[in-house]
């Protein structure tokens, strides 16, 4: 097999809807349908609410792992979304996974950088 | 409390001892020890090894993350250490877990990125 590397998109978002900022819930059933839709291997995963509001999360793949860092007081989300290509070509479905929470969080991309890695 | 970027440090490493990169474990040991001497906050973790070599971990800091994918067939370690800055200036703690992991690995460092973010 040979050693492709994958691709990395990292993100900082603007998300006017702070609600979705708040609390995982919403975003884990969101991320839960992401994962099922494109037949990715969910090998465990961390979301932890803070209090009084804002949530981090961390999903680890076979195919390496999903981030999220929200700060509901800035009206921001830190995202990160890394998808390694050893068994199959993931490029496509990195980016798919990142515009499709993107419209979930009805986002603007304040930053974004993408690595080949 | 002012909207601080953190540092995220992602890096390839070359690792010669490939039997660090096999199984979890002592990468393990070592995280943890690096967790509790920074006084960070571990949420939650997942470490899982892959058959027949090789393993991945994603570790939920209420700092931010730690990651680590390892290909053992190819020595190499793919790793991100990111803390956040919400209520202290962590950048040092970062550059030092990183170091910390490198010296562990006894790791070349192929390619690093350092965001602000």
């Amino acid at each position: 097999m040979a050693y492709q590397p994958g691709l990395h998109i990292i993100a900082e978002l603007s998300v006017t809807n702070t609600a979705l900022l708040a609390q995982f819930r919403d975003a884990k059933d969101c991320i839960d349908h992401i994962i099922a839709r494109h037949s990715l291997c969910n090998l465990g995963e961390v979301y932890h609410n803070f209090s009084p509001a804002g949530f981090t999360a961390v999903i680890c793949l076979s195919e390496s792992h999903i981030s999220l860092h929200s700060w509901p007081e800035y009206g921001r989300l830190h995202m990160d979304v890394y998808l390694s290509n050893f068994l199959n070509d993931n490029d496509a479905i990195t980016q798919a996974i990142f515009d499709e929470l993107v419209y979930f969080f009805d986002a603007a991309i304040i930053n974004q950088q993408t690595i080949k890695r």
